[in-house]
């Protein structure tokens, strides 16, 4: 298949995953969603799980694309960018693509190939929130007693734990993304955040509760403008 | 059903989950795991999802007695020894059942009623987590600039990410665990920690990031020794 091909394919593949989520999704509700036949979409891959499993690679790639391409001119701002990112739904079928991946998720201890994908994809996650941190300590940006690995691993938790909470519990992401703007501010060296309007940094309590405090600061009147997100309470 | 017999079945549900997962499980893998007959289950319960829903009540339940009898004397130790029975593996089974809730959280957008166990499950937990940081706040544990709805938030997420890591991509919940004892120490009043062993109390810096700090601490040589938790890496 040619790279063009492929690319059609994974976008065929998202789309029918938004559409009838992982577990009843078909090799033919993918071919509908192309000008391919069922049978040439067998004749490429083993069937479900290994057309899934490409697909799996085709998001990590996008991923690391869209890591390259970030917004800011510092570690702190590529960092934040990188949240905004990974925490705002991004169109309408932004439900249902975070509902299918986290039925993949679940999958992923009975199939070895999703488990090895997901890994890969955390461990990417990982190790670039660990650069952007190790690199902003270095540029005088964030605090020589931050840990990077630490921090990132736990950035990660944090990711997973918003996703599922979102599709789970419809708790909407945008909490999170506030709290983790917030976290970012606090690793910072002296109190000034760049957009001057970050409270914690204001009343000079870096604490392990100011993200919480600026968060919910912001969080007052706010939390039904959101508009992308669902809100289940 | 008597009490005893709602109990008993309840067992064998959560047997059978670690057994067989949640998405290949039928009403006959449960009445095998009792001494009733599939029949006698097809009584009582609608089906599968609708005996799944009366467990994820009876967990519920089970949750909700677990948080009446949290050793500790102050909130801040009942909050420590929540967070130790939320993310420490119990048992031989537990990664199957981790599994398991996994694949229903997954299936909570398609099925209303586990949505709505889940949501007040998820409730429950930050409703209490909020009580125990506003009793601190009261008892002048914590400090007063704690939020206890937003820092109840942020604990849920983190332990709603930990469970689908651990699910997912192998990651320990022992990190995480670290990491948020550490978290619940920085937002005491003074630096001093029961148990006098806390490296970011030690050194002074009660700030968002020593809790990773002290977690990286403790991380060093002792995360192989966990035992109970499978670690993919």
């Amino acid at each position: 298949m040619s790279d063009d091909t492929v690319d059609d394919l994974m976008e065929a593949t998202y789309r029918a995953l938004c559409k009838h989520g992982y577990a009843e999704l078909t090799m033919q509700d993918i071919a509908a969603e192309t000008d391919k036949s069922k049978g040439t979409l067998h004749y490429h891959f083993d069937g479900k799980a290994d057309l899934l499993e490409s697909f799996l690679g085709f998001l990590l790639d996008r991923f690391e694309d869209r890591l390259e391409t970030l917004a800011g001119e510092t570690p702190a701002e590529r960092l934040h960018a990188l949240f905004d990112e990974l925490l705002t739904a991004s169109d309408d079928d932004a439900e249902e693509f975070r509902t299918a991946i986290l039925e993949i998720k679940s999958q992923s201890p009975y199939n070895e190939a999703y488990r090895e994908r997901l890994t890969e994809f955390d461990r990417t996650m990982h190790d670039r929130i660990a650069d952007f941190v190790g690199d902003g300590i270095e540029a005088g940006q964030f605090r020589e007693d931050v840990d990077p690995d630490e921090t990132a691993e736990f950035l990660v938790t944090v990711f997973h734990g918003a996703q599922t909470r979102a599709a789970a519990v419809d708790r909407s992401l945008e909490r999170t993304r506030r709290y983790v703007h917030a976290y970012i501010d606090d690793l910072r060296v002296d109190d000034s955040s760049p957009d001057g309007d970050d409270a914690s940094a204001a009343d000079g309590t870096a604490d392990a509760s100011s993200a919480a405090e600026t968060s919910a600061t912001a969080e007052d009147g706010s939390e039904n403008a959101g508009g992308d997100e669902s809100e289940g309470e």
